[in-house]
């Protein structure tokens, strides 16, 4: 009857508040969000679960494979031109292009579809790639329910468990029915939009950088990138996050005997790795959990006044999150943890030598293992980074190898530790004042009804300064996951209140003017 | 045609010196077990690895039964009187008694068939209870071989790899051997025999003191007891062993959150319980390697004049044993281990957290886990030994606690430290100069041809307190196994000469004057 849309909209802004009443063509989206989100939300929920029944850890050809199959299927059937890049052994980036008559102005959206690796005797609410919806969370008495038939109304509080529900698959079918519920009422994104989903990005992105050299001309015709991945504030509020920290690790072995030792018959005799590993370690930092390597923290820059104004902007949820994780101190005497991430940390994320609990035997361990994983803030080199370390490793009188030591190296030297180096990659930091990001903000503000807290720097690292250094493009971290999501580790879940808020802020992005 | 056993004898001795040449009853016993031996060792390894082929960890109710029933019928083929003891759940004892018509002296004969728990995943040689034979150690670069045919010449450097086959199944086919090898010569043993099987050893002898006060009367009737179990010196010399180390462990568990958290976005801020742990280890041994925990070495009884004089005649192996092992260094500046052995030990013999290598992910820990174990020495309380590292925890600041906290602990304390302790038992000894020992070391110099090394005492554990002070009987460790068995650790193995020199060494013993 009306051909004119924009005439309607105007109309409708002007005399109804009904469910056509839409103001704007971002306020239709929003509205075509809610609905679509209402009538369909069970079958978004019932493909994550489809999704993220697809194992998905770097390495596992076959099954990473069939995870791009997934995305370039979804894709076509969206009438976006989609391709799959490979280079060589690498897990294949899945491309995708939507030009839209009349846009002015080419989204990035980029997603991963790997996830960690996965340690499944310590997953407690399903095996990692069965995924399982539970009425609650585990820690408050969550108990397994049935998936919801088509058309169920979800109750917000459900959490979906599984690996990689929250990092990084749970973008996609919440972009994915963004698209679906502009289509379904006949609206239009507003910008030319590129899609790109990485598989290695748990893996430390190794190969994304020689990906965008490949495949150039088609990145630079992006404006601005948002990437879809990460939670959002511990307070449960959205946020948008304009940097990253960087990333690195290495794995420090600590030789005792060739093998292991019966503990009476050479126990105060033999070296024990266990202790010497300890006691590396413990030289590390101090009473005030500083880290006391030489050299840790000279390269870091400190932050500028834009972001301390930024990050004193920002609710303090220390007290909340410290009950949450059931802790009764925090590191450095209680400083705040907005604080505490503008550093370099240091972290032990695994120790191993022979066994613990009803496994454990009357031996001195043969070798012992820390692995270690180092975040990095603007100024820090990965690899100088870890050079700090060495040395300190080197000046606690340790021999340092990269491989297994030979007898000769055994009989020349006391202490020996091997050291091998992990790839990893640098932070990066986009300026929170460009005027590309205004509608990006104004967008979330619409989805959410309230402003986003704006981030200067996410904990987590992401490989960002691919995007803000090689590519040269403006970069903001768009998140939907429920920041208490397990990511990384066993029991990872996605509450089903994120998911939904998920498609409304990927229904305003789309439609942003 | 000759009717004087004895006459005979005595004329061979005078006249002959062919295979029939025995001088003495003993001579005959040595001369019968090597006829055998020759004959039958490859039925005597393949006994061995049928044997060592029975799961035999404690607690596998159905396993270690099957170990008991075996040995009940082993001996019974042998016209032993043999019974089973039971005791609650306990694993059960096996006990034989052989009378001798004549004999005035009773030897006790001890030998556990339990093993230590298996971690399948780090055996190379084969799997723990799929006994496997080897033509050579595989540090020397062994590779397998079928077992040999019946009547075959063993290679005594084959070995023979399987849980058990060095700690504690040896003795028993060897035993067996020398039992099949004097009736095969017509000869009997010249003591009243009690065998004595345990099955929970290596789970700390829990129970081994209720079956002796439930059969007092028959266990009162032994004169000496031979325990059959250890290895030999480190020279590969024989060795008899007149006291043992006591051992106790326990178990540290430190907690950080309640739940692993991201390394990105917690780390700096939430505590580590993996560095807090290894700062605790750290403080528990000074750079010279000695215990600093208050009060640890307070109780040790050091070695008399009779025992320093012992040490004083064993051969320093030390250098030989560090080269083999790998070590640059030992613990102490180098001090001799003997000495070492006379105080007691701190062991760290298990860490984890979180994963390590392929499977480490980016997380911070939730717990981190130490198992030590303490080898004791006279004068040491098992219990008030764990006392004094119990308060050097507490005193490095942290609440101790028996389970896993809950919530209202875990908000009154910023360091937690779950100790779990476990069972153990004090250090034994016996007389080196008591008069019914002195046919022991003659009969272990005949089957050698080279008196045997005489150690006060084992650096290992065996509840040798139950014989000397419950019992209040001398007791002296018999052993034969090689000292690189790999015992209680992955790749345990005997070495066939080993097991050959057993069955002498034991049917000298069963003949001894």
């Amino acid at each position: 009857m009306c051909r004119n849309r924009l005439f309607l909209a105007l109309l409708l802004a002007c005399c109804g508040t009904g469910p056509l009443a839409a103001a704007t063509p971002q306020q239709a989206a929003l509205d075509a969000a809610r609905a679509f989100r209402e009538r369909h939300g069970a079958e978004v929920l019932a493909q994550l679960a489809d999704l993220a029944a697809i194992p998905n850890v770097d390495g596992d050809r076959e099954n990473i494979r069939r995870n791009a199959d997934w995305l370039v299927g979804q894709l076509a059937a969206r009438k976006v031109q989609s391709s799959l890049w490979t280079l060589g052994d690498s897990s294949p980036v899945v491309w995708g292009r939507l030009d839209v008559p009349g846009a002015t102005r080419t989204l990035g959206l980029y997603v991963h579809y790997d996830g960690q690796p996965v340690d499944p005797a310590a997953w407690k609410s399903t095996a990692p790639f069965s995924p399982r919806l539970y009425d609650r969370a585990l820690e408050a008495g969550g108990k397994p329910i049935p998936m919801p038939a088509p058309g169920a109304t979800l109750d917000p509080e459900w959490r979906l468990y599984g690996r990689s529900t929250g990092d990084d698959k749970a973008p996609i079918p919440a972009l994915l029915a963004a698209l679906d519920a502009l289509a379904a009422a006949g609206l239009s994104p507003t910008s030319n939009l590129r899609f790109l989903f990485e598989g290695e990005e748990e893996a430390g992105s190794t190969h994304l950088g020689d990906y965008f050299r490949a495949h150039r001309p088609e990145l630079d015709e992006v404006d601005l990138w948002l990437i879809l991945d990460g939670p959002v504030h511990q307070s449960r509020k959205p946020q948008l996050v304009f940097g990253v920290r960087g990333v690195v690790g290495l794995e420090i072995t600590v030789y005792g005997a060739t093998r292991p030792l019966h503990s009476g018959h050479y126990g105060n005799w033999a070296p024990n790795p266990a202790f010497e590993l300890a006691r590396l370690l413990a030289t590390m930092k101090d009473a005030e959990d500083q880290v006391v390597i030489e050299g840790f923290y000279d390269s870091t820059v400190p932050p500028g006044p834009a972001e301390r104004a930024a990050l004193a902007r920002l609710p303090v949820y220390d007290e909340e999150l410290r009950r949450e994780l059931g802790l009764a101190t925090t590191e450095a005497a209680g400083a705040l943890l907005a604080e505490r991430l503008l550093l370099p940390s240091l972290n032990v994320r695994g120790l191993s030598a022979a066994q613990t609990g009803q496994r454990a035997a009357n031996v001195i361990p043969a070798v012992a293992v820390a692995s270690l994983d180092l975040r990095l803030v603007k100024g820090n080199d990965p690899e100088k980074m870890l050079d700090t370390v060495e040395a300190h490793v080197r000046r606690q009188g340790f021999h340092v190898v990269r491989t297994d030591p030979d007898a000769a190296t055994r009989a020349a030297h006391g202490r020996i530790a091997k050291i091998v180096r992990q790839p990893g990659y640098p932070a990066a930091r986009t300026a929170m004042d460009l005027p590309i990001l205004a509608p990006v903000v104004a967008a979330a503000t619409a989805a959410a009804g309230a402003p986003p807290l704006l981030v200067p720097s996410l904990g987590g690292s992401l490989p960002l300064y691919l995007f803000t250094e090689l590519l040269a493009k403006p970069t903001v971290i768009v998140p939907i996951a429920n920041h208490d999501d397990n990511q990384h580790a066993a029991d990872e879940n996605l509450r089903v209140a994120n998911l939904l808020a998920g498609i409304d802020l990927f229904a305003a992005l789309l439609a942003m003017p």
